[in-house]
């Protein structure tokens, strides 16, 4: 039975600097607007993935002393929308013949990338041209930066400390390491937030706009996906080959969400865009074992429809 | 001969929103007051170490595309105070009978977690209790949010690309990253800035004063300091007790700087409290090479002098 989720994550959250015009509203920035991603089948493998991360996040995570800033750490890191990054990051471990169980540290980790980037997003420092959000802030500005600042340290402890010397995976995690630092960085995720920015303030309406768009999903949620499909590929012992494999089907997952997250569903450039990349990451997928590959595609680019 | 090192990195300058009383300021937070650190001797050993640090930062953190991202990044990578964890991080490496090669990611590392620190620090998110801070915006809140945000994942990627698989050094660097995730989270600084926007907001102003304003230093400048100095350790290959004395000196080093930084020099309990400080500090340098525990020792604890 079709079954609707609501995701969130992708969408342009970062507070802007825009000139206020309520009569040309910035076009990048559409209201809080959740997109359904019907999961027509294989909803158990994509919820049996979540339920996993949750519980392996839900050890870490605990309220603990000092609880002034383990409670709302708590709070940001389950309230926060989910991302589909985490989940991507376990089954592309699965999907070149890892065990879930070494996928679970960086996808935890992933997700307190995500909650971490949310929550500073959200930041009331300054007027935004996006409509009012409808965001519920539990704790002050203060409180909210500053447990922003402490989800980065809390998720690669969590992967730094998956090591185990008597598993020979140190080199591995370091790798992931890298990779997510980066992801999450100044050629990233950071980029991506600039790049916002930037398109917001400049108020672009010409014909390249889907262009812009594109390339920002890229930066933000494509790199954020890649990194995990990479991730995945990486802890699960997957070869040079399937890992890139792997980043690019991220890559191309990541953009389509940033880009129906973000531009009108009955865009008649985006149906052709995502159609396009779509096709895209399937190729990806071929060489693999077909019935993990009936898992992964059917949880998550094949279910894309428009709301 | 003598020379003046102002350090200025251990002050309050979290933002903290304490009732608004002019005629009643906040105990803690003292006039932005660089304190005066002398440097009698051993200031060549000192400055060479901070010369290899800022080298190795500078080939790390250049200005290159996305320019608006980077340069921004450069700037305030560049521009924040020194905070001397960083050289006890190196000095403690060679202390142990390391390479000063060894420390020098940690080191970049620890700077750049400081320098995000100090950048978060600094948003102008709500209103202040401290006179008016003295620092000077070069980007707008929202860039600085950005960028301080993408310092720490840059500093972790610095470490983590120092493994080398040829030198067996992946588990210690996986250790070394676990101590400074849990330094700058939640346990540590993040718990210690929290802890000074709760002191400021009781303005206590009772007898147990001093021991809330140690507290508030064991856990922001002890926990970077006593974590530098364990990473110094671990990377220059010293056995667990080396590695634990170092802990402990590094503690109290930190400590020292705290409470310097925010209690006036003529405060007679202070100078009581930081003498029985140096006196635990300059015990954990026992048995190690006496030239080494010379330079150490003359280049950090026993040239605090109450400005």
């Amino acid at each position: 039975m079709a079954r609707a989720l609501s995701i969130v994550n992708g969408n342009p959250m970062f507070h802007v600097r825009c000139r206020p015009n309520p009569s040309r509203p910035c076009p990048l920035v559409l209201p809080y607007r959740p997109l359904k991603v019907t999961m027509s089948c294989n909803q158990s493998y994509w919820t049996s993935i979540n339920a996993d991360i949750e519980a392996h996040l839900k050890q870490a995570i605990t309220v603990r002393e000092p609880l002034p800033v383990f409670e709302p750490m708590h709070h940001l890191t389950f309230s926060a929308p989910r991302s589909t990054a985490p989940a991507l990051c376990v089954a592309a471990c699965e999907l070149v013949g890892g065990h879930r169980d070494q996928a679970l540290p960086a996808a935890s980790a992933l997700h307190l990338m995500h909650a971490a980037s949310f929550t500073h997003r959200h930041l009331p420092l300054t007027e935004s041209c996006r409509p009012k959000s409808t965001i519920q802030h539990a704790y002050g500005p203060n409180m909210e930066l500053l447990i922003g600042d402490a989800l980065v340290p809390s998720g690669l402890e969590l992967l730094a400390k998956s090591n185990d010397p008597t598993q020979n995976n140190s080199n591995r995690i370091l790798r992931v390491m890298v990779e997510i630092t980066r992801a999450i960085g100044s050629q990233g995720m950071i980029y991506g937030q600039y790049y916002e920015v930037e398109l917001c303030q400049s108020d672009n309406k010409g014909s390249s706009h889907i262009g812009e768009i594109e390339r920002l999903s890229e930066k933000y949620e494509g790199a954020l996906h890649a990194c995990a499909a990479a991730c995945g590929a990486i802890l699960g012992r997957g070869n040079e080959e399937e890992i890139e494999k792997m980043r690019r089907y991220g890559l191309y997952i990541g953009k389509i969400q940033g880009l129906m997250n973000r531009i009108g569903s009955n865009d008649k450039d985006l149906k052709v865009l995502v159609d396009g990349l779509r096709n895209l990451a399937t190729k990806e997928l071929t060489g693999f074992n077909e019935a993990k590959v009936e898992a992964i595609s059917s949880s998550f680019e094949s279910n894309l429809i428009y709301a």
